[in-house]
């Protein structure tokens, strides 16, 4: 059965509307690129890098508000001690593995300085999970170059999911992860906004994964599926990014970031020790030049108006999660370790069978 | 139908075993007490106070480290600065209604003057939710003497719950809420402890309600049982308190709160922006004298330990949750309010709808 | 020699100049109200409460953006969760003793209710320090009327400093301390404004203590003017409100409420272990309607234009600081406790003595 | 004359005795390296990196308990979600310029597989300050080997300060800056215990420069000592690293490192908008085995015993910075740039004119 999406499989997460794309894209400006790396000599790779571009990279000048949430620490992110400070996202956000999530970090401010004669791109925001199963951890692949790449490949429009830049060699629930997007369409009392998520999904154990509160994990066990690995790897995390076109403010921001537990938690997370579950939230309505010579002028949406972006964020976090494991393939990587795809029949047949009686 | 506690109903959340009482004073030495306060003349009243004693009330004196953590901010909790500076709790926890959660913090204090010669609870910790609508919020009817009433009758074994003490007026869901409460025995590497929870629920709306993933809330809607109000009031909160006997240092009684988050996940909360989620968690393993003249031992759990407390907390504080919702009966107040009960026999008949088919 | 400003005495902090009141109340719509209680029989009190209303008690409809910052975190201060999550300040700030820090923030809602039909104040602000010294703290001596009498003493222009309101028991620096406040006009990029500040001051020893860079605390010593005690007691601590009419968002009122830390380092604070050293900062400059019906519309102070206030936050805090300890009068109190005004002859004669030689 | 180091002048800050180098190196088992890489050609590098390296590289397998403090956050800094999250430094922590923060993050987990196999340096703490007036920021100088050789560079001992390691390019106060590094002994109550401290130093204007109390920046302005620019570049920053041998949580760490604010306030800081104040304490005190397999044995220093240590921080910070500054000499770097040496002989006469008067 082909990969597809899990709207595709007749599965629905939520009642909001998604936009057109049901992708982070849909929120106008957004970019994403991806980077993806797979080869079997000289070294077994299985990596990449994803970049998502707020304000088609007129974010370097005019800035967005953003928020951040952590709800597990156990990894990287670069770029968050500005972010929260200042309330401002200045660079697009990338995603890559654990071990070049500081190369991928210099090569922004690299590629700032070819692009724009060093004028951008300062802090950047780039987050990492860890590939070292599927992909060999011991050289290291990546190189200003990719960082470039992804950076060429960014586009609207749809999204490439799965097994695809920084998600290339990613597990989740002990089946094959990667990543994954979704939106939401948010009717507000102070009108009408897009949500987009992205995810890079690397977490979690079989038995705890939920679909629409189905208990999908416990249902398709590992005698069914087998998982990855009889222990896992110590690493083990998510990145959310969430995108909104609604004029929200920092602190606003940060409580959207804080909703993707919500999504997670749906999916069955509890935030285990060694994850690194980031979470980082931006607003482009509202603009910020970097050289503003007087105060400038802004909206808020006002915090009694905000539930519909509650609602949104966990629908959307939700369903790019599923979105990651219906997309990922079957992969095998480095010393023949294979990560098993969600199988999408099983799925449906897992389904069915919760739906309630009549 | 009488009340009962959740897996009277038969229904059980999650897979982890339960103390003796399945309450937050399985931990040994936590006692909890209420003041419950409920009559017609010549205000209408339905309030109260209800506190957890960590260590029989040695607590003043033999500190405990604990840690907080805010999954939205719109309510009112004393003692937080002083907890997350030192890391440690130095006096009962106390929950009640928004107007006196001043009163009874104050009065937390001259209860120690009285009894202890004004050694300890200085910083004393509580905690409130908004119970106006079945309450009369125009009259200020507690006293320091409640306090010292809900602090006469804190006990160790079985916890009254529903309504009672400060979850007396309480509404979740739209339904009647209150006071719930769960255990769950831990087996972690680091041997074996338990994990207490106990609630005061006053959040959420109907259709969110989620009981193991099942979408009680959509099923027994309005039409069935009536909502208490056209348009909710604005604040709707919901306070959880976590104890452990565990020996946890003060950023891990902070990562076991956070975990309180995917409870109230589950059960459906997204944390609308009036509610004020606050969620403390102690940890009595450790013994910290107040007037210690050197350097004090402790033990530590290894943060890769963690895990099974990680898996306990959520499936306790949904517990507690639940048991909040089938222990309340339904109340008439202020105004001729009225809260229903969430009705048990229509619950267990979803419960079974939802039942996967063979 | 009669009590008076730093001023007056000669001695200027830092180079920027102030407001036409050298006060909090130099920003406009700014209030200031005491209500203080000193009497002998039946027990000793010295104690009051300290009302600080921005926008002429209309913030209760039209709220401010507002930050909070903690240095050391031994003390109580109602109101911050919500000030934090929402980013804004809905309530006055009051200030008294540790006691009654409760009754005080309940009153404020009772106030409300009372005035405007319980809209309004519900999750107020309301800190303390401890003056348990000076005044019997076996007795509860304030009620809410003290409130209603603060905010009723409340308005614009000149502030009395030192002995009064919350102030009226506080010891600083082993010298009588108390009520201070300062103001500094700030010429930034992006226009002029006024920042201004009022502290009551709880905390420090006398070795500490500096004026400008020179060690006054060490050049008057307890062998010049007695210490109040041979050891102090436990709790010590400052509360800090910024005021500024600047259209700042909410993190940059909490940057500025940090560099409150940088004004009390130059006078000597180190934030010791029992100090509850809180700091919030309100800004006037944006409004934001409570029944906001559609995106609100702000201006921000470019995050590169803010410099100049953080150099006006130390000057302003530091300079009240110095007006609390120079206006504060001797004063005995329970069991006949005295702390020592400091010396305002002694403090130009050090000041003359380590001004620089030609 | 000759560069040396503050005490050499004559001038000593604070009254706690040093340990035996006034170095972070007093503290048993901690190293520091510098890797240095000044050439003109092919290009004009003036950069390099410190490592402070805990317990003699065993912190891979043996943690410390660690904090960490943000006073401004314009700068990045790797390892600090993990530090938070668990309490713990299981790195060395390494600086260096702004632009190679990522090299340097990976290579330091590349060295760990070369040296160990991989086990180690996962989420190691990185942080930098901008060195690109005299370094040129247009090349990327530094790679992996430097790492190397910075580690193997590490000893116990005196320390080299100023144009040294990743301080070599580093400008503060308007003089040039660089590494400095001083110790105090603390004698508490719960015993006698070094605290030691490392900083790279970038950051502040001329005028704001004082030296125990004196405004040495206003006496030795840039009409005696040239400024290096007319206009500051956006960037400027200063790192502190704070080590002790007590056993201190993770929370007593953190609050060692928020004392930092004050000695860097002493020197004049106001914690301008474009600076990356970051704070990193670590106690050696305590050993957590990196595969611990049962609760690990600690100690902690009470609470009312930290004063000391409280004071011991903001004297070793002042005195750190001020040793960076005598210690570091007149450099011309990138495009004939000059940063000139605060002036030795000038600074003992501004120290003398403000000696008190008899």
């Amino acid at each position: 059965m082909a990969r597809m999406r899990l709207r595709d499989l007749g599965i629905t997460i939520g009642t909001l509307p998604t936009g057109p794309h049901n992708a982070i894209t849909d929120v106008p400006g957004v970019w994403v690129g991806h980077s993806t790396v797979i080869h079997d000599e000289p070294q077994v790779v299985r990596t990449g890098i994803t970049v998502i571009v707020p304000r088609e990279e007129a974010i370097r000048e005019d800035f967005a508000f953003a928020g951040f949430h952590s709800f597990n620490g156990c990894g990287e992110i670069t770029g968050v001690p500005w972010l929260e400070e200042s309330g401002m996202l200045s660079s697009p956000i990338a995603l890559t593995n654990t071990n070049h999530v500081g190369l991928v970090r210099d090569g922004l401010s690299q590629y700032a300085r070819v692009k724009y004669q060093g004028r951008g791109f300062w802090l950047s925001v780039v987050a990492e999970t860890w590939d070292g199963w599927l992909n060999d951890p011991g050289a290291y692949h990546l190189t200003h170059q990719h960082v470039f790449e992804a950076m060429a490949a960014a586009r609207s429009g749809p999204v490439a999911e799965g097994n695809v830049g920084g998600g290339t060699g990613m597990i989740c629930h002990d089946f094959k992860g990667g990543i994954g997007t979704a939106s939401r369409l948010v009717d507000s009392e102070s009108g009408q906004y897009t949500v987009g998520v992205l995810v890079q999904t690397n977490y979690g154990e079989r038995r705890q994964l939920r679909v629409d509160g189905v208990p999908v994990g416990r249902e398709i066990g590992p005698e069914r599926v087998p998982s990855p690995w009889q222990q896992p790897p110590l690493s083990s995390s998510i990145i959310v990014v969430i995108a909104t076109d609604a004029p929200l403010l920092p602190m606003q921001c940060r409580r959207l970031a804080q909703r993707a537990t919500v999504g997670l938690a749906r999916c069955g997370s509890v935030g285990q020790n060694t994850s690194g579950d980031f979470f980082v939230a931006f607003a482009t309505g509202n603009h910020i030049p970097v050289s503003a010579g007087e105060p400038v002028a802004l909206k808020m949406i006002p915090n009694h108006h905000l539930n519909p972006f509650f609602e949104a964020v966990p629908e959307a976090v939700e369903e790019s999660i599923l979105n990651a494991l219906t997309a990922a393939d079957t992969m095998t990587g480095f010393q023949g370790h294979v990560a098993y795809a969600l199988p999408l029949d099983e799925l449906q047949q897992v389904m069915a069978r919760y739906r309630p009686r009549p």
